[in-house]
């Protein structure tokens, strides 16, 4: 392999791929990116085995000219040291080249490193995916999803399938419910699905969702998503992003929401969202997160958290209405706090089916979001 | 105690002192900020015991009134909670009221706090400055010299006297020395100096400095520096800023500073610092950042780095100039790279006196600066 490239372009795929390179791997060969380099242009490769992503750059684009191909080939190079030089060399123009035992050289300017490259046949291969199930969706809608929803997947590795989202597709509908046993949050759109019909069962890392977003562009433009028995790939424009699908079956979570409300309110979010930022402070330094909420005749809650050391947060907070009986009830102000956060809507609903039933939140002008709190139970 | 003040106008003075509030204190009320409220204003305490600020808010400020006073008074507050929930909470006014046993209340909005206070009569004083031996420096400079020399204090805290820089009073002469063993950097300016006269050991930990540098305002306002037998007092527009000075006797580093040199050459001094670091980057893998100079007969030095495992950076300069003896000479990659950041000029001057002694970096155009560094003995 010999070609030269011109550095933007090569730290630019640099970049995309280099979310899928885990230093923690126990596949040595993993601790590289993989290039390959032929006639249409030139492909990085990085994997942790969970993510994998490749990413193709063109030989040209239009009048610009990004690749000089003097000789096809491959090599793996160690990712973390191969990044880092790539950014910092001092001419646009980069040359690579792979000699003897996979000993590449690389010049810019003034400079010459040389790298003790891999065998490319002993990278594993990605994939092979049919691409008989696909849907679309647009790309910032999908980050809004994943935002929507990644933040309450469980962190306790004992039961991995919580660590992921759950995709529940169901002709046009697409849903994302995730859950940690403490809380849950879900959102649903309306999809293009010609293809992929129903499937109930595709669990992603919460972790690789995030990931993915990082590569999504702000756009809506439109992301063709193909599901196989255990992998999901993503296809953003010249990026393939594979994902593992967690194995296992997720846990029915439709029976934990209620159907009716005991109490009902509505409540202007950012007025509540600093209150309970406030009392969270508090409640954090007992580690606790313990906030409790009280229910007045007057139209107001009270938001109060204490700790025994420090003292005592109380907060007032004027209701736009609310219905049902007067409760007094506590939760994890954090919980709370995330749910908040990812409600674009100047008013929340919240309904109570009782002081130890699940807390559930939404926008105030659409049912398309939910999010869930389980309460606390406390002494008084 | 009983005041109401204007939000911004806390967090600015807790802003100033919370520079000096360490969570590792092993005096408890340390851990605090204390308050001081009278006629004049209010002021704010925070102490390490290595650094104590004190911040003043006048009461009224033009047409501004700043502090509404109910009753004078003290108390302390315990300062993470104190200083996080001010910057939350809902509105300009915040009243702060302290009760029996300092139980302190503070209202803001529909927001109601309650802190358990401390005695202010427990925290320690201030130390107690004879005005007598003043400097006074622009504050700009003094940040710069601070930039130019705090990076080369020593981080081990076994010879405790390396861990400051020394400040040299000599006439209308202020100069920095800061040394670790392995290299030095000195910075000297003209200063307004009509008391201070002679003060040859006057040495102030790094860290201090670094705190001290974030506060300095970027202008050339003047900054009263009061000078005593162990304390140093900055004076900063409405802040008070003191700093221990650090026990025993800094080394002789003179001798260290060879008066001619083997070997002379003037280097671009962006060229060099990006060779160095491609070359730095290599060398920090094998975790030993040496790096290699070879002066060449063509006006050029290469500059390269290996390590058995990744492979090997070569990176050719060329020089403005180059006179003497042609060396080999191996040194510590950051600490050239952390020399050469500090140095303000295009150009740079680099003296040899032979392969295993000092190499003095200094500016081409000036010699108020001053930077050295001890090769490393290498094999070949």
């Amino acid at each position: 392999m010999k070609l030269t490239i011109l550095k933007d372009h090569l730290i630019e795929s640099i970049g995309h791929v280099s979310k899928a390179i885990s230093s923690r791997t126990t596949i040595p060969i993993l601790t590289g990116i993989k290039i390959d380099a032929n006639h249409h242009g030139v492909t990085l490769t990085a994997s942790d085995t969970d993510i994998s992503i490749q990413s193709f750059t063109t030989t040209e684009n239009g009048n610009l000219r990004i690749i000089e191909l003097f000789r096809p080939g491959s090599v793996v190079l160690p990712a973390k040291f191969f990044v880092e030089i790539i950014r910092k060399l001092p001419s646009q123009s980069i040359e690579i080249e792979v000699g003897q035992h996979f000993q590449t050289t690389i010049r810019s300017g003034s400079s010459e490193i040389q790298i003790m490259g891999l065998d490319p046949d002993e990278y594993p291969l990605l994939p092979q995916i049919e691409e008989d199930k696909m849907i679309r969706v647009p790309s910032d809608l999908l980050k809004m999803m994943i935002k929507q929803t990644s933040f309450a997947v469980s962190t306790n590795e004992s039961t991995p399938i919580l660590t992921g989202v759950l995709w529940h597709i169901s002709g046009d509908k697409l849903k994302f419910i995730a859950c940690d046993r403490h809380r849950l949050a879900s959102r649903e759109i309306t999809i293009d699905n010609e293809t992929a019909q129903n499937l109930q069962n595709i669990v992603i890392s919460g972790r690789t969702l995030n990931e993915l977003s990082k590569i999504l562009p702000d756009q809506n433009s439109l992301i063709d998503i193909v599901i196989s028995d255990n992998q999901v790939l993503f296809k953003i424009h010249s990026i393939l992003f594979y994902s593992r699908i967690l194995d296992g079956t997720y846990p029915d979570t439709s029976k934990l929401i209620p159907q009716s409300f005991q109490t009902e309110m509505v409540v202007p979010t950012k007025g509540l969202a600093e209150a309970i930022d406030r009392a969270y402070l508090l409640s954090r330094e007992d580690k606790t997160n313990i906030v409790k909420m009280i229910m007045r005749e007057d139209q107001t809650i009270e938001i109060s958290s204490s700790s025994s050391e420090l003292g005592k947060v109380t907060e007032q907070i004027n209701l736009q209405s609310i219905s049902g009986e007067l409760l007094r009830i506590s939760f994890n102000s954090k919980y709370m706090l995330d749910a908040l956060k990812v409600l674009d809507s100047d008013f929340i609903h919240i309904g109570f089916t009782g002081a130890m039933q699940p807390i559930i939140i939404k926008p105030e002008d659409t049912s398309n979001i939910l999010q869930l709190i389980l309460p606390y139970r406390t002494t008084n």
